[in-house]
């Protein structure tokens, strides 16, 4: 394996003595149990999104994290802000193009936010993906109902078009960037019960690459320790409620031994 | 009684296997706790809210919900061209008139809504529908403090005016279409501890809808399974905490089964 | 001690007695935990934001409190519409200034806001009270990074600028009123790792001055509470999760008695 598991475990370490100020502009669904993901994990959320104070706030944080939940053209022309800021500042950006392809609208403000913005990292489901790449994928809701044939193609391909490492979330977790790939299988069907499971997995993302320069560790290192948070919380929940609750119990107790022995990784 | 129990049961069978989209145009106050309590019952929450994307969206959902929790005329405008592509493609529209009668913009807008949009469900709290039915009926914040002296007559006036199956949540709820009632006597006091839990029951009726034609059937029975819900979290429930954590864990592990025994009807 | 225990356990009595309604223009990160929290306090939430409402809803509210979280301009608007309102009406209004000094634009709204508005309370951390006496303070995300040397002064100068009494929140809460000052040291560790319980705190002070004249009592009084609430939920939280679901039931579970027992006051 080409990433050592040392590498990867002290990136969990270094969010819980650093603190990350992570800034997230995103949808007002899940922007509790975000804040609270992130705060859970040993980083600090701000939630700004006035284009009045954005690029202020942006100036004090340690990553931007834009997520497409539940868009419209102020929020959008706030995510431009910011993250012109970031790269400005040399911050990763992390994108979470949520519903990618639900809607001319969505697909057309993320195409721009691509093409104005150098990403660090992009998260999403196969089917955002898979649009984002125009390789196909539909989704129904905001849940991936098919992806493109070639999931790795399309991920490599938005990776080689962006200069991002490209994550896709699924059973199986791929890291992309150009050539190279990573696949993370920690994780748990219970997850998909949960909403706001991928948004916190996006600035779970944003945490770990804040303190660590290396984009495909920090992103393999969130894919671990946020599935292994999934497995755990699985042992408690009998549901969808006490499984959310036991989620964010278990990103706060979670160790980088844990990182360690819990990986389990391809690639 | 007039509804048949495996009728009522078999409903939620098809949520679980349709897993319908419901989109929903809601107040970002209990967002986040509807969106879930859709992925528990097995729908799909989508809750796109821009103008430029809103009809796009409807016309790949399967029922929409339209909740005036915390209204502004751009939500508002939202509602219209959502509630009309509904209708236009004859999904079935929900309708929440959260603090119908706390202020004139607020009435007015649901005026606005019902008097353009074929409702197919209307579910509000006895002041709720004492107001919208001009019977009389008085909030204290957004919790009924009085209902009209006729509810029943109230609601029948509603359902008569807008052809729409009408919801009067309480410690019976009252199911009215036309000259028809059913009374649905499930559901737990603690219910009345966790904001919310109105605006999931909308959202259940509208999962119901989005899979049962007949809108007398699926209000029964998305009242029974939730009262029900109810019931069993209050097991678990030592204050609104742990009962709403219990609510979301029961919304998900309930069976069709549960609602033919458990169900308490009149009428 | 100068404040009777008697009188500081009699206001949560008189809280469950007459559930004020509490309009609360609030963040939308954490407006559904905060709605929750005062449901379980026995208060009564509303949340309405649009220009053309909020004067009419407020007029029907027992106590106002604003919460700068994710302030844009039209929010701010509505914040001294409802502010003036309950000026007009003798209203207590309660100000949670989250991220004071974090942008010139929300250091500004501030401003305007204290300008505008007589304030019955304000409650921050340690920073955004320095930030606000122009004492000194800084923030990493909304959390404070270091407070003013002299706290005690910072409080009581913009105490003795506004006529507001200033409660300053820590391991230690402060009150201060002018010359007064009372120490709070009920709470637990815990309470900074869950989103919003600063803001939690302030409508407790909201729901707590719509029933008591003396902001003094009612922001003791409310201190304390809360402090006793997570002291009891940590006895159950083995992380944020489970703290979390906790604190929500203690609010709800707590005495007049346990505040009697339970107070730790200096001053």
């Amino acid at each position: 394996m080409s990433v050592e598991m040392d590498l990867l475990a002290r990136v969990l370490d270094n969010v819980r003595q650093k603190r990350p100020v992570v800034h997230t502009i995103t949808n007002w669904v899940t922007a509790g149990d975000v804040a609270n993901a992130l705060h859970a994990i040993g980083a600090r959320p701000v939630m700004a999104v006035a284009l009045e104070e954005v690029e202020e706030i942006v100036s004090g944080a340690d990553a931007v994290v834009l997520n497409l939940g539940t868009p419209d053209p102020s929020r959008v022309e706030a995510m431009l802000l910011a993250g012109r800021c970031a790269n400005r500042l040399g911050r990763p950006v992390v994108l979470d193009p949520v519903g990618a392809g639900a809607s001319r609208f969505r697909t057309e403000s993320i195409r721009k936010i691509l093409s104005e913005l150098r990403m660090t990292l992009i998260r999403g489901n196969r089917a955002e993906i898979g649009a984002l790449a125009q390789r196909g994928g539909e989704l129904r809701g905001i849940d991936a109902a098919k992806g493109p044939d070639d999931l790795y193609g399309a991920a490599k391909k938005l990776s080689q078009e962006t200069g991002a490492t490209v994550v896709v979330s699924g059973p199986q977790d791929l890291v992309v960037r150009g050539e190279r790939i990573i696949e993370v299988g920690n994780g748990h069907p219970m997850m998909g019960l949960v909403t706001g499971t991928g948004c916190i997995l996006s600035v779970t993302m944003g945490a770990f690459a804040a303190v660590e320069t290396d984009p495909m560790v920090a992103a393999v290192g969130a894919a671990i320790f946020f599935g292994l948070a999934g497995e755990r919380a699985a042992l408690q929940g009998k549901g969808p409620g006490t499984f959310k609750t036991a989620l964010l119990d278990a990103l706060f107790t979670l160790t980088p031994e844990d990182i360690k022995t819990g990986a389990r990784l391809k690639g």
